[in-house]
């Protein structure tokens, strides 16, 4: 019978320094496949405040393009008050990264992540140095 | 006796060519009706990666304002990577989808949609034509 | 034995002309603690069409830049349409609010929001004078 239930995971994705993007559609859906849930809601959210998640189509041309447009909403080259307090150099991720949203929700049904066929997930780092960023998952909804 | 459940429903909307903005309230309203769900959540997901989700106050000023601050955000005569790869002359599309964000959740309590009362659920089109937008609708909660 | 639930609240938030940018997490995490569910996803939506939310390293520096950034995206001093309809002064707040969003989901795991160290919930107030603004809570998943 039926039943409803949650399924938390985190995952874990190496990027590089900001603004990088990488695209965590493969290892969501693996998620999805195997938590046995049918048809619910894959909810996702960046911990830390200089990540953030959306979507895009993941080419090498939109992803350049995504970067230069977030790089413009926060240059890092501009002064930054957190810098004066900080000076650890990520003012501008901070910007970019509360700008963006730490939190993204995706319909799953017949197990399957609903994302257009030219429509991935991606997390961004906006930090001024690498980050293994962490992506909390909580899949909601009904077993088969 | 109240039972927990999900409810799945695609919405479809005709949008003109981007930025193009429509107020889908009456239509999420109508579905939250039908479902039996008396509280909890509604979670839509615009399918495809130059459509995109937010509340505004639904009136020709403020749709004229976010359409002329959506366009500066990615204008279509800057020159985009993805054109050069594609040539589709969507590059503008795909960044300002990806900033806007696919994702948004609504509250619900006693079959209601909690929004203000200037406050409209709205679907973007950002593609360079008109686009039949599908939003992947996710209404999780309890019956009454 | 554990059961599903979803649980509504509505929080309150006084802020000042914006953007004024608070912190809500002790707020939220009291209404974890004392809600009993375990494991979930906490949905968080403000009500009307002039406040939004979002996480940042709630610390002075990052306020004072992030309220540059979210001004720069529509300044008070452009001129709007909304203005030549309503004269209410408020124009840039509906545009700056619309970019941001009214919706943000955090995960829940063992009675504690799943939020990096660094990392506060924050709600926005984008109006042109002070707001009491409602946000309402729903924090759906599995009790202990």
């Amino acid at each position: 019978m039926p039943e409803f239930k949650t399924v938390c995971h985190t995952l874990t994705a190496d990027l590089k320094t900001g603004p990088d993007i990488r695209d965590i559609t493969p290892e969501l859906q693996a998620f999805v496949t195997s938590s046995g849930v049918s048809a619910g809601v894959l909810h996702l959210f960046v911990i830390g405040s200089t990540g953030s998640l959306t979507t895009i189509e993941y080419e090498p041309g939109v992803v350049a393009d995504l970067k230069r447009a977030i790089t413009a909403l926060a240059p890092a080259d501009q002064e930054y008050a957190h810098e004066q307090a900080w000076h650890d150099g990520n003012g501008h991720s901070h910007v970019q990264a509360a700008l963006m949203g730490p939190s993204l929700s995706v319909p799953v049904r017949d197990q399957r992540l609903v994302t257009g066929t030219w429509q991935q997930v991606v997390v961004i780092n906006h930090d001024n140095g690498p980050r293994k960023r962490k992506i909390a998952l909580n899949l909601t909804g009904v077993t088969v």
